[in-house]
């Protein structure tokens, strides 16, 4: 049983591809870079993408908050003036192209711009479904515990960055910053991975840095960040 | 195309009832309490299986510890004496009533005996699996914050107790108890919510009391726990 499973998630996975293409097809044409933020519950996603927003002061930004329930990030980042739609997926583990595209309609984007795309807090599901990005950012927050690259390895093998999070923690928990970095570095050679906490705002400056120049790459002259 | 996910669950779910049903059969044959462990990835459920059994001291237990990968927590629980066995799912979000059926032809389990089995980290996918359990304890971590009721409410609906883990952390970050509490209370009116942290053992005792309870209702005379 667990096979079929995994076969029709390959076929779902192969048509959300088509899907995906599309979408950065159109992202491109408009001028917007997407970036994939995954992570557990509870990792610190949106904090971590509200002070990534603040470091990198993009020309314009959209956010799209991915939850199985609620609109709670979305008033979050509403409140503090960030452009924020939300997705619900009532019960599904990940967002999808299809997702994406449905909102994207709701969101008449004008580029120039960057969209933040919060997945649906776990490390499993989501690493399946492209949803156009060009880039994922990984989220793992101290109190997790430096296991996490061991146990779910597929998250952090797709990571175009690694961020652990909540790193004032580390006097009170378990975290061994070595076993981790060990970890993602047998699993991803590439994917620079930085420290942050919401206590100190300098931190988020190397990956605002490292996003902007992801940006640049891809659209070098188009002022987006 | 969510819907269409959608239905397909609903139909592996309704295969994987039968299973589960055939396997509650089983377990009730052999006198063996079966307890299914959910939560996030890195809410503390295994540190929390340990303190419990600790707290309980069953007349015999087993373990199953079920992850996407590594074998890092059976390892852990084998260094304490405890008989633990890994299911590596690959890329599945979930344990289901197949894999624990496979998993229990290689463990001969005796009974009266309590079987505790730690599900993959995450508040969504397992929800819709019966393995075959008695009751469902969700594990959700301080650090992960008080909204997660809100974000994840399906798990805390089909909670048989819910236990706050990592408690030693409410000073060093946002959880606010009280929000938390109303958000199972407006999901699970039933179910009581627990506090602990591993470091005070003490705070082991109401849950494995209150475990202690729930595994008497069903074998009164077994002398499990």
């Amino acid at each position: 049983m667990a096979t079929t499973v995994v076969d029709m998630k390959d076929s779902f996975a192969s048509e959300n591809d088509l899907l995906a293409a599309k979408l950065k097809e159109q992202f491109r044409e408009q001028d917007v870079f997407v970036v994939n933020i995954l992570g557990t519950a509870g990792a610190g996603k949106t904090t971590f993408l509200i002070e990534l927003l603040e470091a990198l002061r993009p020309r314009r930004s959209y956010v799209i908050e991915g939850d199985i329930a609620s609109n709670i990030d979305t008033d979050t980042l509403r409140r503090l003036g960030i452009d924020a739609y939300q997705i619900n997926t009532g019960g599904t583990c990940h967002l999808n192209a299809a997702m994406v595209g449905g909102i994207l309609e709701r969101m008449r984007i004008e580029g120039p711009a960057l969209l933040a795309i919060e997945n649906i807090g776990n490390l499993i599901c989501p690493v399946e479904y492209d949803i156009g990005e060009n880039v994922r950012l990984v989220v793992s927050s101290v109190p997790e515990g430096s296991d996490k690259p061991y146990k779910y390895p597929a998250v952090f093998q797709t990571a175009g960055a690694v961020v652990i999070t909540k790193t004032d923690l580390i006097p009170y928990v378990d975290f061994d910053v070595d076993n981790f970095t060990k970890g993602v570095r047998s699993l991803n050679p590439a994917a620079p991975i930085f420290q942050v906490t919401r206590k100190e705002e300098a931190g988020f400056a190397p990956v605002a840095d490292w996003l902007r120049a992801r940006v640049r790459e891809i659209y070098p002259t188009k002022g987006i960040a």
